[in-house]
């Protein structure tokens, strides 16, 4: 966790503002939920690592007397380690309230227990999308296009987009050998093939299953490279015309999380070591909450990144330091601010320092681009002499 | 705690935008701190009875067992109550990079473990602008300037606010006969004039200390109304100038924080049963943190309640929904969807469904005002046939 400075926090405003623009510009919605959520519904299986790396909020009054007493869960909330969860969370709940096809927009913290390291923050944005209640393709691709129309407009058009589907990688995985009960722990396995190479991958599946597996595994990942899309995904490559170019099949894609179901997604970009964004289908998290299965699927930036990455134009406005000579002076400073402001330019008030160099050096730090004295009996704007500050 | 649906969620982001744009032309910079801050500095009797209210999260790993075992405190962390704690933490650890006389933003989610009721939430929005390193009036001045031209620019002009200043209070009280070290006790009190009224007040004073003190305080309470401002807080009102007949002298309000040190002001509005922000001077807690004192005020707005009460110009969009026969049509659809947007509406693609009638409707309810059905064929915009939806 991390204190975010003024200019980083005026990047961060406007990237946001960004992404938001792009989707709120394909008809997405955007909903907010609560920080905290139910610790059962964090903890329910959904979350794969992540579940380990909640922060667990501790219960209040009696409820926390009777859990000591009982030896009982001392937490009964926690904070939420994705937006995912807690929408399907809300689309149970509020589902009268919503269309049909809900297309959502999530920007919000998350929070994750990650041991400190470079790059890696407790408390990090995300900004998700996803559509609830279409089973089509047209849902992917419309994501995949939002997001990629994103990036363009985040000056990262050279983000591509590593894709596969559960259904292949698990037929593929069937091929090395493995039975279905075992699926999972050799997904856990392939999943560490960026980090510790094909080697790596196959000396893991060796101890876990036998070296048979690991053979015929060290053959499937070296023959991945540039394989053409499989049959469940040429659609929805070709659905995105032109921009299907900025499609990769990786074969060997996996995503952590258990509850993805068909496609899933992963967004990389040259300058970035690893993924700035992913996603998935997942068609069964809401009949965990709703009772009734409704076909989803999301995609979500990793805001961390892309604020390292991202070249927006410099949008700072004009900014008029207007300089008191004391707070006596303080009604014609307001009555002025105010007219520079309706004149379009931002206008900060300072009382002069004894050093006024420094203090113009200081303006310039912050951004100011001008500054006038307010000198003694001076009553209007025009009475400014308005100076540039550089 | 609860969700925020898409109408409101939108309703929301306006008004942010129009409060951050207001503070941002007077050359305040945004900033932000994390969600979490250490539970020791949550606790440091500066919160006053919101400190009772933090949400504690529990120690991990060896931590939570060695806390376990000793008896000691599970909770390491704590969820912020108020974005002032926090500011003064993040100016004592960043000073060396911030201006000499900071004025912050802050527009950020707090949580207090408040019982259920309506119209308090658990988690809640604050928009906050402070002014650290100015022990000038100019700083009140300034923020009560904002903040009055950000409540216009909601459309709350008719907000007024009141004002009253620590030592002005505290003088009042030492002439009820009430000694210095039982001031704090007697403010507690004093703060229930507007729930208990005059009555309530003089009772609770009379079990505190005697019928004398209740006597004094019956007849000081009774004399407020239409008080002309003290000495104290009469450049604060002058140095607003017309906006100065916005001030309303409260020789009784005493805000419930301990930190405060001299002017302290509560917003109010004809329409709102209770306040809809305030703040005042607190110069002393920089120094817990920082070691050395720094001047500081600051104001918040209860954006929860400005919400409620805020007027906008409906600023909805024109919104095209592309009717797709079926997903088939998704190419198409989304390279019309991006010629939609370039021309300048928002454009949501549905595919029909089978009561394209309720489909309409429901497509209304969204704030889309147009439709078109894709036919097949179509390749370029002008062969849409646009109608409008009402």
């Amino acid at each position: 966790m991390r204190d975010i400075l003024p200019g980083e926090k005026h990047t961060r405003e406007q990237l946001i503002s960004v992404i938001r623009t792009q989707y709120l510009q394909r008809g997405f919605q955007e909903i907010e939920t609560p920080a905290l959520e139910d610790i059962t519904r964090l903890t329910s299986g959904q979350g794969g690592d992540n579940e380990k790396l909640v922060f667990q909020v501790l219960k209040r009054g009696e409820d926390l007397e009777s859990a000591k007493a009982n030896d009982e869960s001392l937490a009964d909330l926690g904070l939420r380690f994705d937006l995912t969860v807690p929408l399907t969370r809300f689309f149970a709940t509020n589902q009268a309230a919503l269309p049909k096809v809900f297309k959502a927009i999530q920007i919000g913290p998350v929070w994750r227990a990650e041991r400190p390291q470079k790059g890696r923050y407790r408390q990090f944005l995300q900004c998700d999308i996803d559509i609830i209640g279409d089973s089509s393709i047209l849902a992917e691709a419309e994501l995949l296009s939002a997001s990629l129309a994103a990036l363009d407009a985040l000056g990262l058009a050279d983000a591509t987009i590593r894709v596969n589907h559960r259904k292949v990688l698990t037929d593929n995985i069937a091929g090395l050998g493995i039975g279905e009960a075992n699926q999972l722990s050799a997904m856990i396995t392939i999943d560490k093939l960026d980090k510790v190479g094909i080697d790596g991958v196959c000396k893991e599946l060796a101890t876990k299953f036998d070296d048979q597996v690991a053979t015929r595994a060290a053959e499937w990942l070296s023959s991945l490279n540039e394989q053409a899309f499989p049959e469940e995904l040429q659609d929805l490559v070709s659905s995105l015309g032109k921009h299907g170019a900025r499609l990769v099949y990786d074969a060997s894609l996996v995503r952590g999380m258990g509850y993805y179901t068909g496609t899933i997604f992963e967004i990389q970009h040259p300058a970035a070591s690893s993924s700035i964004g992913g996603g998935g289908r997942y068609d069964s998290m809401v009949g965990k909450w709703a009772g009734v299965d409704s076909p989803a699927v999301g995609i979500s930036l990793g805001f961390e990144r892309i604020v390292e990455l991202a070249k927006l134009q410099n949008s700072q406005e004009p900014t008029l330091a207007l300089i008191l000579a004391s707070a006596e002076d303080a009604e014609t400073g307001l009555k002025m601010q105010a007219e520079v402001i309706a004149s379009g330019k931002n206008c900060r008030l300072e009382i002069q320092q004894k050093n006024f160099k420094a203090q113009l050096a200081a303006l310039a730090q912050l951004g100011v681009t001008e500054f006038a004295n307010l000198e003694p009996g001076a009553k209007t704007l025009g009475e400014l002499k308005i100076r540039t500050l550089d």
